[in-house]
């Protein structure tokens, strides 16, 4: 049996391959298929940061499981900030997500390429090559989240 | 660039790959995390569902691709049932999924079955080979509702 962790190499190279067409049928369905992407992606990210930090046991299955499924799950978010979703669900996106697209493009865009040398670090099973790669995911998403994400 | 729908051959081989070590800090981050997973789910399913129900043209690309999502997703809720989430944030989730685990875990393991052959089926860029598997699929779900989710 295939493990999700051997994934990790081909989806390195699937970064902003989702379906640009994709459709929400309403506001509220964008926003929360977003938040509930980027939930996802922080709880696999967040295990694997934890044994990086020395906070959790290192396990380099669950590690390499984890960091492809953040790898995966952190290409979602971005078709769900279309047009008109800023408003129909709580949520922390500023207006600037939308006057400013080719900015927050490019941040998600160098999320998702750290995100992959994060996934395939994991992949190796080596936990210094995990370390290697923490400073550079955690960047892409404060970055991100400095200029497009309210406090 | 690879597409994530190329990706539906080696995802289908990874049923139940995902790590059951996965630990949460919070039942309620369970409960969030199980939620997100299945809403994530849902929304792509549900995009296919409507092109082969003739609600939404058919567009073989975001279709196979929505699939792959989909199947991938599926797979990743049920490490999130553990023991001590049935309570920390609203859900409806019945108490039979803790005490009767194995139908609970059967029935989830069916769906990602069915969910696979729905996510082979898209990649073949066939309509009529996608509404082949769509009760198979539609039909995972209501089961495993009816038994294990409250109305």
């Amino acid at each position: 049996m295939k493990k999700l962790a051997s994934l990790a190499l081909a989806l390195s190279v699937t970064a902003m391959a989702f379906p640009a067409a994709a459709q929400f049928a309403k506001p509220e369905d964008a926003i929360k298929y977003r938040q509930s992407a980027l939930f996802v992606m922080q709880q696999n990210f967040s295990r694997v940061a934890a044994m990086a930090s020395g906070k959790a046991p290192f396990d380099a299955k669950v590690a390499a499981e984890s960091a492809a499924v953040a790898e995966f799950t952190g290409k979602l978010p971005w078709v769900a900030f279309g047009d008109g979703t800023d408003k129909g669900r709580d949520n922390r996106a500023k207006p600037e997500v939308w006057t400013d697209k080719a900015k927050f493009n490019d941040y998600a865009n160098k999320m998702q390429v750290e995100m992959a040398k994060f996934s395939a670090a994991a992949k190796t099973g080596n936990l210094d090559n995990i370390k290697a790669t923490m400073a550079g995911v955690g960047g892409s998403c404060k970055t991100c989240h400095d200029a497009f994400r309210k406090d």
